[in-house]
């Protein structure tokens, strides 16, 4: 195991530092939040990220890891014997997670922020549908995965609860900018009882802002369009 | 280990089926080869990757794995006993192994196909230019990462090598379409020498295809922007 103190340059707002924090927090480590003004770029984001200058960043010791599910992962595997694993154990289990985790990063991510900077109402209507179409390929996914489990991950939460669950907060920030119902008791029910469930779970809890404050920065983000 | 035959489902253009060719060759693990044509998917296609619908695909036994990144880790993971490793033993290597591999699949491949589909003089000017700072900033990882050894992986071929060295071909095909330099003695000198040694090795060219019919592929292409 590397040695050495956590630092983690974030930004509140940003699901994919959320889901850093939210393994941090589950694994009981500790560390220093360094949140970053991506406006005026500091030296260390320069320094630690020079390809991408994005968060979040984990640095540890005098290392540096970017890249939220790099970011995950290395966490996983460095700390494997502080909490439970966040992968499953066997190849192909692990195999299905990567694969509906880089799902949730490239369809779900981008149709939710389609309908963050939607300029049109062409283009929210079509965001909005992808969106749903999206949720629904999941609720499919959870169905097969879960196996009537509670979580992605079975029993507890997994990989794939921390990474979807980082978008929880913003889902429900973007049904009230966009005035349509995202996670639909209708459409995608196992997605909606997951959701229940993920939010009473203490370390998710603590690293999520609430609604109202999301709402104030997504209304502020859309003002820039 | 999961049990059962193994199918791929292909196409011999795609550096994404090459580089799971190049991983199933390294590991001597025998495979049926099933060249699909995506003009008219075949039922197996969908069927097993009714997500995305594309190539790779991995058939083992009853179940399959998409994506060609998941699939390579899939095959390190299930075969960990068969030939050496193709990711690092430590997390903090691993890490970064991992995000140099979604590097090469973000930025690289995006500025190669951008070069075999510019439709104007602008546009081709622009992608050759982002292929150039692709394969600079991939420059700057080998020397850090290789510390002075032949491969990315060091001593011998791993991750990161399967991955960039299945755009070998597609990158000289580039060059002769554009007319640029991209794998430049002058600007990414280590590179050029990595792809000499690459193309040295049994498994690599028994998969990759000639520049030649790779170049007639690469042209009918262009021919329908």
């Amino acid at each position: 195991m590397a040695e050495g103190e956590l630092k983690l340059l974030g930004l509140w707002a940003s699901p994919f530092v959320m889901r850093v924090r939210m393994v941090l927090e589950q694994k009981g480590l500790n560390y220093e939040h360094l949140e970053q003004d991506l406006s005026n770029k500091s030296e260390l984001l320069l320094k630690h990220n020079p390809i991408y200058k994005k968060v979040p960043v984990l640095i540890h010791g005098d290392r540096s890891i970017c890249e939220s599910l790099v970011i995950l992962q290395y966490i996983d595997e460095n700390w494997s014997k502080t909490g439970p694993p966040l992968l499953p154990s066997t190849p192909y289990e692990r195999g299905i997670t990567r694969f509906w985790a880089v799902y949730i990063d490239d369809k779900l991510q981008a149709s939710l922020r389609g309908i963050l900077m939607a300029a049109t109402e062409v283009a929210m209507t079509e965001k909005i549908a992808d969106t749903h179409a999206a949720l629904e390929t999941l609720e499919g996914a959870f169905k097969n995965y879960s196996a009537g489990k509670d979580f992605f991950g079975g029993d507890s939460i997994g990989y794939l609860d921390i990474i979807l669950g980082s978008f929880t907060v913003w889902i429900r920030v973007l049904e009230k900018i966009s005035g349509a119902k995202l996670l639909d008791e209708a459409k995608v029910p196992l997605l909606v009882q997951w959701e229940k469930r993920i939010l009473t779970v203490d370390y998710v809890n603590k690293v999520l802002p609430s609604v109202e404050r999301l709402e104030e920065y997504g209304r502020a983000l859309r003002a820039t369009i």
